[in-house]
């Protein structure tokens, strides 16, 4: 695994440039046991180019039989153990909606839910109330106060919203208010260390008064508080491997997880064209891009196998234009792997090509899940990548005389 | 990565031999983006049926992307994890010079360097002044005495010099004096923990003396000290694996490295044949054998590669010599690659070989980087190589009932 000490001491200044091409979900599976994945169905005839003048392999997110959801699975990408560098679930849903979350600033994953006449959940979704709902509520519960710390309610998705709290002092390693079972009251919330005992005393404030303001609705008569977690503060990117780093993506949780790791986030538009657009805008100004394409894992949580084959043919007609930026270094892989047969994430390895000018050539010619397995880079970990593409940079110096 | 208690409790005794092949920089590139490595291309009838009855692999010497000095390649190949024991430069130095470094003598890389009038540095190499003026310098270095201690100054190459302290007490943990940068002075000794506080103030009054010596040469009228070092004091081979191991190596450094492991270093002479003389010899004397051939790196350093497979081609023409032995595990590779086209180290992965009698087959029959990709091994790490080789020698008791 990655020590971060160790990258921080072999990182060299430089003017190469790594591109790392992020196909969300990329990994899939067969529809039928002899059929192809979305990728090996895809026509990519330019991924295939590459592929043969690359090294290949599979990749794995996090370990074997683990399942990545967004965070963990990129944070891998750029190089953090993602069992050592956990991002709090209500830092990742904070960022998720594209809140400007500070440094300090402490982020709750709020679930609206059912209450009883004795104060015991007897839904912790409320039903799945409307998103419409769910934002009536949030601005309702604008109007608790807490004294010396500015809150902000922002609805995410039906009975989901986020909760933060910004203000000197506030310090992490607190419980969680749901019990997660019906017939339970929500918990107060209690600190883990005794630095946290300020925040605690706010929070079960708060949630006193959301209690007290959302009495007559129904059924969200009631919120719990989960996640409740800072910036993790991760060693940031370009401190660790003196690169210059942007970021390109069109969804907030994506923008959100680079900031965190020290990347600037470029302003870019919907589709991938723009991204490429933005890419080559801001090509001479950063020596590292994280590049991300989002909709081949929408299209696999729908389930849409044409779909996810789509989008990523979308990507193989753009890619020559990428390649004409003559990067020094291309990683092309995804976060994790979102087979369309399953509609949702899954921890299988992700197929990955690298390119730089000198490689050894390990006589795969096409980019798809089998033919990466016999690939010359076997099977690695995505924590691996980053070190990688430093070395084929030319960016890390000797270890050891 | 390799537990070193574990490896003790298994160990037993026994009478079989182990004979660890090392090329020095074996791996390679190809030249052209479909050309051979050096392997790839040299003539090696001897090692290709070898590989043909051996299980064959890729074996990473200290992490991706990390390119390893000789110390670290070395000890990763006798089953230490390079990045836990790191040894010093100072005591690398000393040991490539075949200085008889002892267990407790404190030992620092010299830099000789050119001072303004200041006394800020103008250049840290001294304009890399010829070797025999590095020599002359160190003479008279040598007038300094140190109350308590014995110093030793020898000389290494243009700018380079070794320092040595030996006596009572003296513990490391020190700072570097070379600021790394020109337009600074040496810095002073800085004791890293209260133990190493009478050892600075030698190095200190050592420095302090040096320069009165060196003020009136020109460009080298200044010093620093750097990678101040202690034999890291290796748990010892024979202790671990119970095995009685002998080091055969035509240069300095390879020897100080397996005297560090406790390998016992054999007597033997500048040639591959005078080195397989040697190994026969003392066939009967040892159980494992490190035997080392230095000139595939010098070659790959050169950025020769015909040289390189040259030297490739000699050892093998002399491996059914070494085979006539009759040892029980056979391993073949190299301490890291040292690609012709780089003229450099390299952090790739080496081929690799592991004969014995019973060998699951794999189907490589030739040596080389791209067979050896789909060899049985996979990818594994040079320190799981000591302990496959000890599994196979019939080394290793059953770990649990």
């Amino acid at each position: 695994m990655t020590d971060l000490n160790l990258m921080r001491e072999l990182a060299t200044e430089g003017r190469t440039r790594i591109l790392l091409l992020v196909l969300d979900g990329l990994g899939g599976l067969p529809m039928t046991p002899d059929g192809p994945t979305e990728l090996e169905a895809a026509h990519t005839p330019n991924l295939d180019t590459l592929a043969a003048r690359s090294i290949c392999g599979m990749s794995m997110p996090v370990a074997p039989g683990v399942t990545p959801g967004s965070g963990p699975g990129h944070l891998s990408l750029f190089g953090y153990d993602p069992l050592r560098y956990e991002i709090g679930r209500g830092v990742l849903e904070a960022l998720g909606i594209g809140f400007d979350l500070q440094p300090d600033d402490l982020a709750a994953r709020g679930n609206f839910c059912t209450l009883d006449a004795q104060g015991l959940i007897t839904d912790r979704r409320a039903g799945r109330i409307p998103t419409e709902v769910g934002a009536r509520l949030c601005e309702k519960l604008r109007q608790i106060h807490l004294p010396g710390v500015d809150t902000f309610v922002e609805p995410v998705k039906e009975y989901r919203f986020v909760l933060v709290l910004r203000g000197e002092g506030l310090c992490d390693g607190l419980t969680e208010t749901d019990p997660q079972q019906v017939g339970k009251p929500p918990l107060p919330v209690e600190p883990l260390r005794p630095e946290a005992a300020p925040a605690a005393k706010l929070l079960n404030r708060w949630m006193a008064e959301a209690r007290g303001l959302l009495t007559d609705e129904h059924p969200a008569n009631g919120c719990n508080l989960r996640g409740i977690a800072k910036d993790p503060g991760l060693p940031r990117m370009p401190e660790i491997y003196k690169l210059r780093c942007g970021a390109i993506a069109t969804y907030p949780m994506y923008r959100g997880v680079a900031r965190l790791a020290g990347m600037e986030v470029l302003p870019t538009g919907d589709t991938i064209e723009d991204e490429v657009e933005t890419l080559r805008r801001h090509w001479a100004d950063y020596d590292f891009f994280f590049f991300h394409v989002k909709k081949t894992d929408s299209r696999g949580e729908d389930g849409d196998f044409e779909g996810k084959m789509k989008v990523i043919e979308h990507f193989d007609a753009l890619l020559p234009d990428i390649l004409t930026l003559e990067p020094d270094v291309v990683i092309v892989t995804g976060d994790h792997s979102t087979p369309a047969l399953w509609k949702a994430h899954s921890w299988h390895e992700l197929p990955v090509l690298l390119w730089a000018k000198h490689i050894r050539p390990d006589g795969v010619a096409r980019f798809g899940e089998r033919p990466c397995m016999a690939g010359g880079l076997g099977h690695i970990h995505h924590t691996d990548l980053l070190p990688l593409a430093m070395a084929y940079a030319g960016r890390f110096a000797k270890f050891g005389a």
